[in-house]
């Protein structure tokens, strides 16, 4: 049986190791690289090693920069006094589309969970307090998943944070905005009644 | 609102242009990129400059070659008188996968399409014919798709190819392996009655 060229081949096979890519659609990818206009398979090319190149965390809060800090840390409209803890680079995206936040970030890197063998050495944690004994902030929020290993971590945080007299807060958990209570399962409609706000 | 460094959204709208990749899936493959080892993204970055670098046309049948000729012209076991003519580079892998063609391939690069300006000096109909003249195979089968554009395809070398006291024939249309009369539409099972075979 005749096959793909090696160099063709090694391209599939490239593809696989991206997420959610299957073999069809590595297949796919390849085939469409290989008849599309030389130009663009060089830009994806050229795209790929650049963001490499030029991208590397920003020593402040750990997000996506390209200068010495990040956008958000060289921005000096930001309230340097409200910070958001976030789990990765993502998160910071998801807040900022979302609004309504103007403070700082960091960026843990991943959130604790045992089982990946994912303790407090292997996330941002040290240089978030480093980052708080400098610089004093008067409030910290916990923006992380609202799941097991989001709850570990936000519960492992907060004491330690306290320590340096911040404020901590999390985000809600709740019925999400659109949604009703026949959609919620029993743990978020608890939350939800928990959590319950005076009108 | 703070966005993603120019880099990575360059990257992001690299990814946008490859085909069944939307914003969303674009986002989480220029993340997966940065976060995981920087040799896999330089792989990928390679494996894209590489193929388009080493692959082309092969000169004869033109599926993809990457020494002068493809790995099937120059497998000197190959049946030179039977030729399987078909759309696309991909269509001689589902072929080759299928198993039991021994022969040559023509890869045409498309399919005749008058609605998308695609007309017979758009494909490797004059090669097709060239070939034939040199080398007179003695049967040549249309291994096209069994909707408009194949049909018309078939319907226009058909002719060409007969005049050269080639003998022509065509993929049977019919039910699906494995499938039954109740998926089958009304042309499908037409064709399939119109094939049918004495048992």
């Amino acid at each position: 049986m005749a096959e793909y060229p090696p160099a063709f081949q090694e391209l599939i096979r490239a593809f696989r190791r991206l997420p959610a890519v299957g073999p069809r659609s590595a297949e796919r990818l390849a085939l469409h690289l290989l008849s599309a206009e030389p130009a663009q398979s060089q830009r994806l090319a050229e795209a790929i090693s650049r963001a490499r190149e030029v991208i590397h965390p920003c020593p402040r809060c750990g997000f996506f920069a390209e200068g010495e800090l990040c956008a958000i840390c060289a921005d000096s409209s930001r309230d340097t006094k409200v910070w958001c803890v976030v789990a990765q680079s993502s998160d910071v995206i998801s807040m900022e589309k979302a609004g309504g936040f103007s403070g700082l970030y960091h960026v843990l890197g991943g959130r604790l969970s045992p089982l990946e063998k994912i303790g407090p050495e292997q996330l941002a944690i040290a240089s978030l307090l480093r980052r708080i004994e400098e610089s004093a902030p008067a409030e910290i929020i916990l923006a992380l998943s609202a799941d097991v290993e989001g709850e570990t971590t936000s519960l492992y945080l907060a004491p330690l944070i306290k320590k340096h007299g911040v404020k901590v807060s999390r985000l809600a958990t709740g019925i999400p905005a659109g949604s009703g209570l026949e959609f919620a399962d029993r743990v978020t409609l608890g939350y939800a009644l928990t959590g319950r706000r005076e009108v």
